[in-house]
């Protein structure tokens, strides 16, 4: 990813909420041209500063009763941007920036795609928006941001593209506004896994954001943007016993270690809770997790009809399991079991909470 | 739960995987009745062995790679029983245990609906079961278990009864199989809060599993086997933003924080990823959460076409969002705020991991 945004003249910004993890942020910081993170709670934000992240971008829309957090973390040296949408709050963010002696960078957040939250890059609220920030003096319009949710959606090249070129040209085309109505916007900060990874001139966009990219995960490979092979990130399971009645194996994997995510079931190719491979990471032709209970897993062939041969599979036998959303299995697990063949070379822990 | 067992003639056997919490359980302990725990990881075995409890099953199907795990718990004095229900793990796992120097107790779990796991309590394979166990010199046929799963797909009393008394019958009767053909079978253990909870005559059943019932949920609403107002567990979220475009509000509560699970889909009233209350836990009439992002809630009414009025919410405003399914909630946190009131008297740790 790093290469990728150097290709399209921009930094990248990695979002940590996929990993949430001190040595694979060590990692990434080592292939280069990054200019800080982001991230999606304020425990992420104290985590990674205190290993080391100065420039943090939180990516959710802020209430004014976080603020005391930030400016502790402002206080030791971070430089934290917020992000807003609604012309409501920022009165409410002025009197609390205010309150705690900060100048607080914020981002305007952009909807692009009818996804989530943000502004019509193409509405007069954003101007006003703009206008009421770049008046309140405890507050700094640092930049507009989004994030195409709505990319998640594409299963084909074409829509990916153009997902991506709208998310850039629109960010752009508010930055120009706001820049022509004479306000400051430096930063134009867009992306998502898919778009990062999409064709589009990305002229005058100034940094990318990405998280899911650092393990990928089963609807990556759905939307096209990752292979099979690339995923680095599985639940080891073991066969623990058969269900007769159905031809499935029964694993020690349930929702627990997997998560509830069904991420792909929207996709061409539904992978159930996750798609099946050896011990040695290679799949294993249409075996899926059909169903989950807590600490439960049933695996089956992706056709229900067919019947797994149970002698090919004893008791004891270790499966991996490919997530459908690496963020919300890794979100299973305190640490992660640091591979080589089927070695475990080390143990890295990673942050939970809030 | 300690009432409704004493009054049934049993004992309660909880499940902690609900809770996975020391306090939690001390509280079960106080009001008696109790004739061990319940585990679904030796996790749990372990965590909850160091806090006091000796006799424990682990109801998930025994691997023998977990033998070693339960013999370091034995040597600790703990007395840990097994499940299994196929024929063709008896030989590993005596094997296994006869390796530690374990006479391993082992309860065949029984299939009463066709749910998950288990053999026909009617067929000839539980009495070759039986045998093989108590032929097996480092093994020891404790009983026969079951859990009535199928149970939670009830959604009236008749139906859910006459689960209960399915699963009761059934049990006692694959207990008088195996005595009858002349090897011992002490427990006969049975259960789930719904089954737990519902009418049924349960002569010669010496135990019964429940787990949810320590905090309640919207299933469990669902089913009818708990008032809305007897839910324990509830997330606290904060209104972040609005989503003009559908009438809904913005939470910073997503399925990080309330988890995946949908376990109302499928009932008559769909709650959504939640169901909605104010900061006193009261109900909001029919908000519900409708969606989530990883760290964002959007919570609308219930009918797709109504919209919320904002004024109602200005930002800042806090939430209780009561869960579908409290297991996978509170998977989601690594500890409990136990509340007063509006205030934070306590914070219990749970454990975690496998």
């Amino acid at each position: 990813m790093a290469r990728v945004a150097k290709g399209k003249g921009v930094v990248l910004r990695p979002h940590v909420k996929t990993h949430k993890c001190a040595e694979v942020w060590a990692d990434i910081c080592a292939a280069g041209n990054t200019c800080g993170i982001t991230v999606s709670t304020l425990e992420e934000a104290e985590y990674f500063h205190a290993h080391g992240a100065n420039d943090i971008l939180y990516a959710v829309g802020l209430a004014p009763g976080k603020i005391a957090r930030i400016a502790k973390l402002v206080a030791k040296g971070a430089r934290v941007t917020g992000i807003l949408d609604d012309l409501t709050v920022v009165r409410l963010l002025e009197a609390a920036a205010n309150e705690h002696g900060l100048v607080l960078p914020l981002m305007i957040e952009l909807d692009v795609d009818g996804h989530r939250a943000g502004v019509d890059p193409l509405s007069d609220e954003l101007l006003d928006l703009a206008a009421a920030i770049a008046g309140a003096p405890s507050l700094h319009l640092a930049g507009v941001m989004t994030h195409a949710g709505g990319s998640y959606a594409a299963t084909d090249g074409a829509t990916l593209n153009s997902a991506a070129q709208n998310e850039a040209s629109l960010s752009v085309k508010a930055a120009e506004r706001i820049r022509a109505a004479g306000f400051e916007c430096e930063i134009v900060s867009i992306g998502s896994t898919p778009t990062a990874l999409a064709e589009a001139d990305l002229t005058d966009v100034t940094e990318i954001r990405a998280g899911v990219y650092t393990f990928f995960d089963l609807v990556m490979a759905g939307i096209g943007v990752a292979q099979i092979d690339e995923i680095a990130l599985s639940v080891l399971a073991t066969v623990i016993g058969y269900s007769r009645s159905n031809g499935c194996l029964v694993t020690d994997a349930g929702w627990m270690a997997l998560s509830r995510d069904r991420g792909t079931q929207s996709q061409p190719v539904d992978q159930g809770y996750g798609l099946v491979c050896d011990e040695d990471t290679r799949p294993i032709s249409d075996l899926i997790v059909r169903g989950c209970n807590q600490e439960h897993g049933i695996v089956g062939p992706r056709d229900p009809e067919e019947r797994i041969d149970f002698a090919q599979y004893p008791l004891g036998t270790r499966l991996r399991i490919l997530p459908n959303h690496a963020c919300a299995t890794a979100a299973q697990h305190t640490s992660y079991a640091v591979t080589e063949s089927r070695t475990v070379v080390d143990v890295w822990h990673r942050t939970t909470g809030w």
